[in-house]
């Protein structure tokens, strides 16, 4: 009984430490809307408007990071137990995640200027790496969870175990778009997140919750 | 049974989720009132005292956010379960919450200079959004809720649906006021405050807590 | 029943949120000691060396602000109701503790200029503002709490309320003596958190703890 | 039975708050990534590829507080209750941890320079004082521990004396190492990070969790 409750702490306190990190690579996001010190004020108006892709990354960021915090929850309703590697995992995962707000600061200074596929295909690689730590997460999961799943359930590891999946061409095209029209880049990014984000909805209203 | 806890489970993870974004939002608040690097020790006390729209903005802010809070603690005392669109939703609300920092820097900034009209048009139109946010999100609520309401929550719900509709009217006055005395449109930020802390100090004296 | 669950739910979100602005403020501390962009790596070492007043305004900062959690943490365990009014008042607490890591970015920068006496004199200020929210929040719990004490805690909020009484003269005193000798009016600061420290580890180590 | 849980529940809000620092240390951790404002869109990849000791730095210091929360978590299974001189040695171990991304800023910034060994020194010696504060924290529960062992835990408790013992002579070398080789210096600071979690990883997979 103890040993069982123990186990359950260890998730919990897992989880309240990935949420904190989540909430505050979140929060810092907005950071980035932090406009130059030397502004004259007959200027503001005008410097407040031509930093409007700093406005776009911010929103894409905030919602996708968001979306990955939504997935973490569900991935983590499935685990009864989190061994010392699953730590580690989960936490490269994190680290990951907590350079959002350094990639998007560069796509808000970087995107209006000459650089723009730089900063872009960066931005977009990045989620390429979130992909995969999300992916490798998942699969450990499906892997050595002991959980017995019911059908509803089954039917909701199918389609998260797609929805990573095509998340990995998915954003492995917004880098290539990136080097062609980082507008069009940018566009991909923001879809992937609908993609789920609808996805995720249709499991709930069909299904209902997972066990 | 496992099934409600889990249900519970989920809320009081999205709760603290959001109790960690307005915290870090409520604490960044202070982030703004730093001082340039160059002032040198004879202007200090001048600079400090020249600063005092940062610390009025600071002060008000903070207890919007605080407000804002309390507030959102207690929507969500209505709600037994958060489907997905619930959490984007909230998600919504805290990307507008978030940018409090950003908004409340520009007037700490430029509140005594020719750009006054501008940073607190802006500063009043977040508000206006949060508001909207705020009204949908308890709109919601109030829609799907499962929870079977006594008479007197019944009066609370009232009184907070009455709260938020009138906070809408309440801040595009407040944007508009910016236009002609950014002053007077500051105090009605501040106002709108004090009338909704002093409404939730009545409900709770008379018709003791919510359920 | 649920009506007392309720109760404590209430309190405990609170706590949590409290927290929160905590162990964010004591970590912003840190970011204090940044040091300029502009420092070339031959003077790195003594540029390191001369900013002596920030390790030591960082970490009397540090250990206050942990002193102060620990007694909120302590005063909250009397408290098993939280109403709208207590919460604004522990706002007013909150606002107060997030601004100590400008303060102390003020002793850091001019500690060792003339204008020390003012950054010292703001400094302790502060303390008094976090003294008076502390005496007030713990004269409002005691005068309020539903809690029957035991003739150990009767002791314990005896020496709470004196404790918390002696810090108003205290940091007076540390104010006054900033514009005679800023390093005294420090040394005073410091050691009116030993006295504290002191003071909570023989409540504990005599009468067990609170109830 | 309420005597109990009032301990109990002391230790998990003194696990919270310190999990709630190492979260914010964590992804603070991130911001020193930033680049500096005044780059031409034409140099930015060329200084993004020259930034490399920032992301190794930054790397090494995410997965060193990733294993250091680890550690403080299997440090806390062990306490049944907190004590006043408990918290304040928690303190300071949190103190030491809150200043990784001052240190890791300095090697970012400088370990391309001529103060490269000055910068991996601070770097590496922050270590040992964080390695301090474990060893003093361990020595201080597993002298007060409450909890009667069984036999795997006791050689769970052996192999976490030992882990943190050999951290002290491990990171002073990587201290004096920093005066001759710079970049062999970094290269112990990320293998003692890698000992110890394969350290942990065979704990757990050989003899289940601890208790």
């Amino acid at each position: 009984m103890i040993h069982t409750d123990e186990m359950i702490k260890e998730t919990t306190r897992l989880e309240n430490f990935s949420d904190g990190v989540f909430a505050i690579v979140i929060t810092l996001l907005a950071l980035e809307l932090k406009i130059p010190d030397d502004i004259s004020a007959e200027n503001l108006g005008e410097v407040l408007l031509e930093r409007w892709p700093s406005y776009i990354s911010f929103f894409i960021s905030f919602f996708s990071v968001l979306i990955m915090w939504v997935n973490h929850h569900r991935i983590f309703k499935f685990i009864k137990k989190a061994d010392n590697s699953f730590i580690y995992l989960n936490g490269l995962m994190l680290c990951i995640v907590s350079i959002v707000p350094f990639t998007t600061a560069l796509v808000s200074g970087y995107f209006n200027t000459s650089a723009s596929s730089l900063v872009q295909a960066v931005y977009a690689g990045q989620f390429i790496l979130i992909n995969i730590s999300f992916n490798w997460l998942w699969y450990v999961v499906r892997k050595h969870k002991t959980v017995v799943l019911s059908a509803a359930n089954k039917k909701i590891v199918s389609r998260m175990t797609l929805a990573y999946a095509i998340g990995f061409p998915g954003y492995l095209l917004a880098m290539g778009m990136a080097f062609i029209s980082p507008m069009l880049s940018m566009m991909v990014c923001f879809m992937l997140w609908i993609c789920w984000a609808v996805a995720m909805i249709n499991v709930k209203t069909k299904e209902d919750i997972v066990q």
